[in-house]
């Protein structure tokens, strides 16, 4: 089994001559702040590219791809806790002007991904370690919760933290911590269980032993999201006759799709979107999300996006939604979702 | 006007200090390659942020995100040329595992934009000048090329070149050149052309002589497409009759509007791809694409695609397409387009 250590000397140049993680190969960052940096690991031939720093070259990108290359890494004070900044990009960025919930999920699988890497136990999935590419097992997430406090704008930088934990006998939870850069506070916070499936029968399986052995030396006893506002309550299964909107005729699109073939999970949210009304996209910003994954589903599939709202009396300052996205054909469920929703004037104001 | 010089001096920090670009807040590649470095402007302030490096924090963040900030800048032995390297994230990539031809649109979106903020030249909207953002104009595209010889994976540093340059008398054309930063190698090259549109009435207009007078010192007497590679050729409209795939009833998400609060250029190309066979987009790269904007869509339009394939005799090997986005009502052209495609097996054998 391969740890932080073990992975660090295992790791190669692209044209496969050997090295060891060295500040050398680092930005002085490295030196500072005694984290491994790498770059992502290519999950096809198992190993994890480092890139040394090239000779100097004159032009603007020099400096920003020095430190573009260093993805992230293992928290000098924590140290199993993966963390990597990004600066939010002019398309990540919705109609009012800030990174959109699919934009923060996105940075959350892309945290996880490298994580994966960076431990040195990654096989050739898309985040599956060794023993899972083995047993022909992916990583499949049944449930997300999402609390956004600030959303960024474009050009901000923000910090994610990540690391994983058991849930329960047969899976795994992986949580998140996004801070803004600049002020250090902790933006937003999310918590995921998932579990094993293997990508043949599309069965999902316990956890098997050698699997757990790989990623049980990672195990952190920390959660993002304290036990309190943890939302384990049932999620409603909205029907015709409960749901306020009805979205039919949804179709993924090729681009949906992802390296497993099957649709991405954070398109299921933008599908979710479909169903709520334009006014409170506009008006509202979602403050939390809770996602409940049933059902894969692939490009042929037609969906259906139901939502239905919540008002709190008179009080319209806050929303909660509650959301199915379903088979068109046979109505069979793919994702529940709740969400809270605050009215974005007074949010200004405070 | 501002030139890049005074852009320096009226830099502002978040908190409204005055202060000036110096090395001492960036990176050592700012020294060695004397360029100019900074944070993307908010457009909305008109102010240009520069985060000073912050003090020093343990984590695998800080090295990151001290790269991070810095996203770019001009180019020191052609200083109209602005630069800037991109990570491909995972989410980036598509079922094939390698960038998206989205992506790419995005990252050439992008730096045009931080090109227009270095440039000290932002005004209040998505990417418009000062004397735009007085006028109500905004920029839209009519048309761009892009030819791709290398689809990147996920974890690839590339390196994004970007100038303009007059287009007639009453455009400008925006060039892009991207290299692997790690073998330096061009991978893509695009050129567009832009002119400016008032966001109230939407019609078209001229570029007035004052925002040509705070673009032209930018101009740049360099191609990244070669005339004899330039498509010129008209593209062909194509009809009920001539399509060999209609795909209708396609309908922008909200999440595919952005800033100016219509559709996004980059989405108009997911949706063209829509009526593409699912062979083709599987085995086949797109090395080239050509696309020909003819009119603006909002959220409430309902959209047709249509493509027709030509194939070279016997030969499969290479593919050329036309397409066409149309409105579902109207019929009234939207996007004209005709794209290459290449069998991906042999070009991996080469």
């Amino acid at each position: 089994m391969a740890s932080m250590q073990t992975a660090a000397a295992a790791l190669r140049l692209r044209d496969g001559r050997s090295t060891c993680v060295g500040p050398v190969q680092f930005s002085r960052g490295w030196r500072r702040s005694g984290c491994v940096k790498m770059k992502a690991a290519d999950m096809n031939t198992r190993k994890i590219h480092v890139t040394p720093l090239r000779e100097k070259r004159s032009g603007g990108g020099e400096a920003e791809a020095n430190g573009g290359y260093l993805l992230g890494g293992f928290v000098a004070e924590d140290r199993f806790v993966y963390r990597q900044t990004f600066v939010i990009r002019s398309y990540e960025t919705g109609p009012d002007k800030t990174a959109t919930m699919e934009t923060l999920m996105n940075l959350l699988q892309e945290t996880a991904l490298n994580h994966v890497s960076s431990a040195g136990v990654a096989g050739n999935g898309f985040g599956a370690t060794r023993e899972m590419s083995i047993r022909k097992l992916i990583w499949v997430v049944t449930r997300i919760q999402l609390q956004v406090d600030v959303y960024s704008s474009w050009g901000d930088v923000v910090e994610v933290d990540t690391w994983v934990d058991a849930a329960g006998k047969n899976g795994m939870r992986r949580d998140w911590i996004i801070r803004d850069y600049n002020t250090n506070k902790i933006i937003s916070r999310a918590t995921s269980t998932w579990v094993n499936m293997n990508r043949e029968t599309r069965k999902v399986s316990k956890i098997p032993d050698e699997v757990r052995k790989e990623i049980q030396p990672f195990y952190l006893n920390k959660v993002a999201i304290t036990p309190q506002n943890f939302d384990t309550h049932k999620i409603e299964k909205l029907t015709d006759q409960t749901a306020h909107r009805i979205h039919n005729g949804l179709a993924p699109r090729w681009s949906d799709m992802d390296a497993n073939q099957h649709v991405n999970n954070v398109k299921y949210f933008g599908w979710l979107l479909e169903s709520v009304p334009i006014n409170v996209l506009e008006d509202y910003n979602m403050t939390s999300m809770t996602l409940e994954y049933r059902r894969e589903c692939r490009q042929s599939n037609l969906l259906e996006s139901l939502t239905t709202i919540k008002v709190n009396g008179e009080d319209t300052q806050m929303l909660e939604c509650t959301h199915l996205l379903r088979m068109e054909e046979d109505k069979a469920d793919i994702v529940r979702a709740r969400s809270v929703w605050q009215l974005k004037q007074p949010r200004h104001n405070i």
